[in-house]
């Protein structure tokens, strides 16, 4: 489907590493729904990824940036800005840690390892916005987004230090959006159900964990393919006024306390 | 603007008094975008209202009926039925305090009037809702809305027993949103800015408050004409896993403890 | 255990049954801490529970008033008067659901059913903090006090229309907390974990549930006996500055989006 | 007052600078309910403060630690157990941003003073309870505290990256403390009124704002007296099954959309 409700809205999407990334589908949706953008991921990511397809199908540039260096990420904007003067929405869908990937426990945990996920999966955001606002290169009425998870509010055993992480993560997003309503730009966080991509599956017991979440969703969880649409309505001029907000896209999840579903396995 | 975002939609919009209602900006805008709906009002507000304008500007049909009797609201979608088959979408912009009208202390309430406030404004939902869900006249991914107020969360002193109503009307979007999830159809409500509106204007001191709601917002608050758009967004297909939500569209009101402007009044 | 910390305060506490009631502890672990008071439930609550035995251990008065009577509560707050002067604190512990009684589905509720739920479970908080809030009798620094259940946040779907109860009555603690803050007197709720007594027993599958509970709770669920103590922790001078606050009680529950005893059930 | 609530409970309060400090006086009261403790505090910390005095009027041992030093803390946590075999309860009151110090504004904030304010600030909570845990050193139903600001959840913007580093303390308290369930040990974190300590007084606009705070909050801010009882009841057996939760103390502030006192600057 296709209603060009991006029609003329540039931005910079972060994170597509191939076709089960969220952010490879919100590029997808985006091109259909008008939208021109650049493709930016680590240059590591880029190496083992198949984003050259994905910007040879959406007709977009790709720039490695490492998230974390300024340096990068001020060489990244400057070609937006080249390309496409000012810039509508970026996407940030960047997130790791070495201590989940290493199986290292939350009580035992390495902390140049903390300091590293916390870096990349958090800080990383302030980065991207603090570049955005210093070059004062987004559009009245732009919107910016990052994805986040549940585990900021409630405990995942198993996501670890990543719970940490999202919830720094939706802090900067409250923050720095203070500072861009000034520019009338809004900045929010989606936070999505678990999700089957390259990510995700990494998360220790992810297959039992999904099925739980599905039985605690009234719709049932949401995929890539609905976040990418809650995406386009989120950079869309149908949500100006939406602001600092943590946005629960989760078929329900976050407002069931139980569900038959799950509540038979305990008769 | 039109993207033909809600085209072959079907629904139902209560509460469009006049031109200033919240509903009213709805209608307008779901049939730009290629809705068609049935606009319902109470007998009494119909009277006194403009419906018929919007009715020929949208070519609706209006059908009175008391959203507190289940005999009205099935005759209501007895015609929609009749009409469309299915339906899409629901909209719920119905509220009214005698306290606050009469401008009754909250601690010196008048407890026949906090019932039909409370049945007016919060239980209606639940009707509506459950003849939809009776008739099961709700298309897959059908998408259910009511408006609300973070009075429901915090208090503001001159919204009176309006407070408690949202608070029930919120928990009835989530206790009926689990039931729909079986039918895939989605309920959330919509926590608005202070709107300028017939029913908003009666708060005592509303504009000092509206100027406060302003100060405290870094976007500056939603107006009527924001809240249609948000609407549709919700009604679209763009948002079919968002369910159970209280969705803040404030301009970033609810996540601001205090902001510049607010602040140099203190200083 | 008794460290004399309501020593002198005076009380009225609502809801006591039988011994297996929250808030017989409350009234035995109150007098325990040197605290007098009135114990008081509905009259036809009276006739079947275990009162007298109560009053006696705990040399406590029993007066009968049914809640939703101002009547009633004018008595019994002038009695209160009449005996204590001022008093510090109030436990509401009521709630009642004819539609969960009657295995009415929620959405298929009985409306006279709910209303009657509405001013029991809910209204009835209202009235009480009225009628203290009339004659002015609390003593600065009191503090009252409702218990309530997570339901109110998330959905339970047996819980039925309790739950929208619950979200009322804690708007109620909000709204009113505001104003009883001119008075220098704190209003909260205590979201309990499920809790076998005779009310709770009566949700359908309750043991199923209190299991799931169990399981979803790092420190297990909290019982009467632990509900208990938390009250004289909030009747105490050790909370003064805290008001208008949903205390979750819970052993972890509320901040527990899985746990592992719960997700081995999905392997 | 004293009602001897901590008798034979045995703790480690960090964070004591001078008698403005909330830890100072949450060690003074612990003393009187009874608790003996180690005071820990920074090595330059304690050159600048008066810690011993608050050591002699408590009884106390003094013992300096640098909190993100894991070496530090074996060091006192050996030295705790040496003295009192298992202990009962540890408050964490630390929290100091560079880039609050030297003026840097948000958006323009120093990524080695973000990185060691987190350090100090969250990560120290973590590794604080990672010891406690390690060495199996807590006994059953003992109470693990921190303290907090409601920033975590809303935005005030001269509180800068503070808001981060709480909300990421915020959920290592969660994080933890579903893993300190196991040994039944509640984990939680306060969340303080803005209170006039040597670290408060720091932040920019600091009158206006406890000003500001004051008007919002329905029984006025609470103090570091307050905090400091509020703390003895989380620390007793009163409240054993609280855990994983972020307590407000803050006189109503957190739950006011709006007060009379505030509005009246708007009108």
């Amino acid at each position: 489907m296709s209603n060009g409700l991006l029609k003329g809205k540039k931005g910079i999407i972060f994170g597509a590493l191939n076709n089960q990334s969220i952010a490879w589908k919100v590029a997808e949706r985006c091109h259909e729904e008008g939208a021109e953008f650049i493709l930016s991921n680590a240059p590591i990511a880029m190496r083992m990824g198949e984003m050259d397809a994905l910007a040879k199908s959406t007709g977009s540039d790709v720039m490695g940036a490492d998230a974390t260096s300024l340096e990068d990420l001020e060489k990244l904007f400057d070609a937006a800005i080249a390309k496409f003067g000012k810039i509508d929405f970026i996407l940030h869908s960047i997130g790791m840690s070495v201590n989940v990937r290493k199986g290292k426990h939350y009580t035992d945990i390495n902390y140049d390892w903390l300091q590293k996920g916390w870096d990349v999966s958090a800080v990383s955001f302030h980065k991207v916005m603090r570049i955005a606002y210093e070059k004062d290169c987004m559009n009245e009425w732009g919107s910016i987004l990052a994805l986040t998870y549940i585990a900021a509010q409630r405990t995942f055993p198993d996501y670890n230090d990543m719970a940490d992480n999202k919830s720094y993560l939706e802090s900067i997003a409250r923050s720095f959006g203070y500072y861009f309503g000034e520019k009338k730009v809004r900045v929010n966080t989606i936070s999505q159900s678990p999700t089957v991509t390259t990510a995700g599956s990494g998360v220790k017991g992810f297959g039992g964990f999904m099925g739980y979440a599905e039985a605690m969703s009234p719709l049932g969880n949401a995929d890539a393919n609905d976040c990418a649409n809650y995406c386009v309505a989120m950079f869309s001029d149908l949500t100006k006024k939406v602001t600092m907000q943590n946005l629960f896209h989760d078929g329900g999840f976050s407002s069931s306390g139980v569900t038959h579903k799950v509540i038979e396995k305990f008769d």
